[in-house]
């Protein structure tokens, strides 16, 4: 996904969105289990809008894309709007070749004949193992019963199906007011390893019944992602079949939404807040992570330096795996800054702790270990860097890694 | 360090390099435990020439640099020859200021008084934690111990005493022939975390005999260092103190060596053998590692991206975790070739087990999943990459990942 300059969220005119799966005005979900996993649990879902939908979607930037991505990609340009989504967890559709094209658009117009709506309205998502031919007849399968049991309460069942490595759902709805007209927006995502910033291994779906003018939309969609999505990382491995497709459907029946109309910033707001909290989710989730970090780094010269030290300090595995004890290793932060592609003066370099200053102009600041060791002791924590020589800044949202990363990857 | 362009290793006409650190003529050496390491393991080394020896060296790319790099670095500038090199293990005398830089300085000058040398004809290497000042007192005690220890059958105890989380001493003494003198050529190294291309968290001592011409001598060590230090990585960081110093005293009486003339090219051999087998035990010894890996990048359109496209594949932790078991998920090669910066084209990409083909034009050949897990049980095998797109090529040594790297870097 190309990269747009993060935004800062706009003052919420929302209710602060729930941790729940509650679709739209005239969307249904399902989700169901139809052999693709070797443990039996849920591995496909479908959502569906009774109507078209306008659509949006952000994908990979890697240059090894599934055919699910290339099929997705392709309907985006060709049509801009979607009924419907099938997805599957456990087998990837990417390094497929011509039969994963056609396998692709086959699972697309199975879907839509299974909805009685056009082949071309349906998109495709996938997410599991590389380089293994999908089993259509499992997946056949499963479409049917998804078309058959397609319910508005169906989004918790496809949070669920739709895991891979997750160990929890990730959802979450929001409302928001278009000019004197509730709408709500839903957002239901998977994504635990794979991940690095400018898409994770991650898929996310989300769903409005606002009515929403399509290259608004689209803009709204790419800054919203730029600023979640893109700044998490896991494991600093960028998968092959990420997307992110937002649907709107105008079910609500407010006037579209356009920048500097009412409610323009109340759907921003909203976007925001559901996929701030996905991307959360997902580092919270992040494989064999115990601690979410949020590192804010100042100072930089320019955006890109900036962008270049938090990352090579997020994405080093030294000091991620210095995050699973409570010793404040901050050298090996020191050494990640000093090897970025940014510009850094180690004498100028301060790091705090939660607040609690550990260096100042690249020395201990002599504080007592032990205040430092209480902040590296929580779940949730966050290192504040400043490089003092511009005013650039990034942040990054990343965790620890345990061993527990290792076996999760190991096969 | 300035990456330099990987020349082939000329043709030997040297012995085979034996894993001993017999020491050239007029080298003494010593290691012994000062106290700087809880265990109690040795943890303080020193090298000795008994008549000033021609210097060359490279250091770590990273601008956060350990105070002794400074000051060898400037020594290697300003006086380009030396008597002796004290380290000491367990504390890395980096991130720790002017203080720092003033405790390098006496630890040189302690060792060159004990020594008889001028203060200034005395290098300093540390490795260990950083942000902790040096423990001087217990540095000084261990530079009178090592003084008086000093012996030419000392290098056993020295590669012993510069260890970390190594498990086994790194050392490799070739002779070669320069103008029908005998010379020999040993190399004592350390490293097996915080290792990258570019110089990984490593020391490596070279000492020869021969008699060297001091510019001729300081571009071949840098090409042997792009060559083998360079062409590994353990976990992608770089560290602050990488150093390779290389002393050459002359005492085996030879018409000082330069390209072009007898001797210059098994000199060359020598000194390629011995940097390469110790950069291989690095790798071998990686932090938590249980497989050595030997990537092989073909059919880059450029040499920058076959150097990126080898690295993203070799630094990926979730390839490096897959190498734990013995299931061939290619599928993650081509993810880690795809987010790249180097252009890749999956529809032409092939990839080789130790030669036996499972991707052909990035799907995969069919061949039977056991032979591909009959190399993956290997304790060392090879993957070959064709990118097909032009000629470039680049290789990498590397290693699985294994839950233990990530218990020797939780603190």
């Amino acid at each position: 996904m190309k990269k747009s300059p993060a935004k800062p969220a706009p003052k919420s005119a929302a209710a602060a969105p729930a941790p729940k799966a509650i679709l739209p005005a005239g969307f249904r979900a399902a989700g169901t289990a139809a052999g693709l996993k070797p443990s039996g649990a849920p591995d496909m879902a479908m959502f569906f809008s009774d109507t078209p939908a306008v659509l949006a979607a952000t994908f990979t930037t890697n240059q090894v894309r599934a055919a699910t991505v290339k099929l997705d990609a392709q309907r985006l340009a060709e049509i801009g709007a979607a009924h419907g989504i099938v997805v599957n967890s456990g087998q990837a559709n990417a390094c497929t070749g011509p039969r994963g094209m056609k396998d692709a658009r086959d699972m697309a117009a199975l879907a839509a004949a299974a909805t009685g709506v056009a082949p071309e309205m349906f998109l495709v998502c996938s997410t599991g193992r590389i380089g293994v031919p999908l089993r259509m007849d499992l997946i056949s399968g499963g479409i049917r019963t998804l078309a058959g049991a397609l319910s508005p309460k169906g989004g918790e069942d496809a949070a669920r199906a739709i895991m891979t490595t997750d160990t929890r759902p990730k959802r979450w709805t929001a409302t928001f007011d278009a000019s004197g007209v509730r709408c709500r927006l839903t957002g239901i995502a998977k994504g635990s390893g794979m991940i690095a910033p400018h898409m994770a291994t991650m898929l996310a779906f989300l769903m409005t019944d606002a009515a929403i003018d399509r290259r608004a939309m689209q803009k709204a969609l790419s800054a919203a992602v730029a600023d979640s999505f893109n700044k998490i990382s896991v494991d600093g491995d960028q998968s092959t079949n990420d997307t992110v497709l937002f649907l709107a459907n105008g079910r609500a029946g407010n006037t579209p939404l356009r920048p500097g109309q009412p409610g323009w910033d109340s759907f921003l707001a909203a976007l925001s807040a559901v996929t701030s909290r996905l991307a959360e989710d997902m580092a919270r989730d992040g494989e064999g992570a115990s601690k979410l970090v949020r590192l804010e780094l100042a100072g930089a010269k320019t955006a890109v330096d900036a962008e270049a030290a938090v990352r090579s300090v997020g994405e080093s595995l030294l000091v991620k795996t210095s995050w699973v004890g409570t010793y404040p290793n901050w050298g090996r932060i020191m050494d990640a800054l000093g090897y970025s592609a940014a510009r850094v003066d180690e004498t100028r370099v301060d790091i705090a702790y939660d607040g609690i200053p550990a260096v100042r102009r690249g020395v201990a600041t002599g504080v007592a270990q032990e205040k430092l060791s209480a902040v590296l002791a929580k779940k949730e924590f966050t290192i504040s860097i400043h490089l003092h020589l511009g005013r650039a800044t990034a942040r990054l949202l990343t965790c620890d890694c345990t061993k527990d990363y290792v076996d999760i990857n190991c096969d």
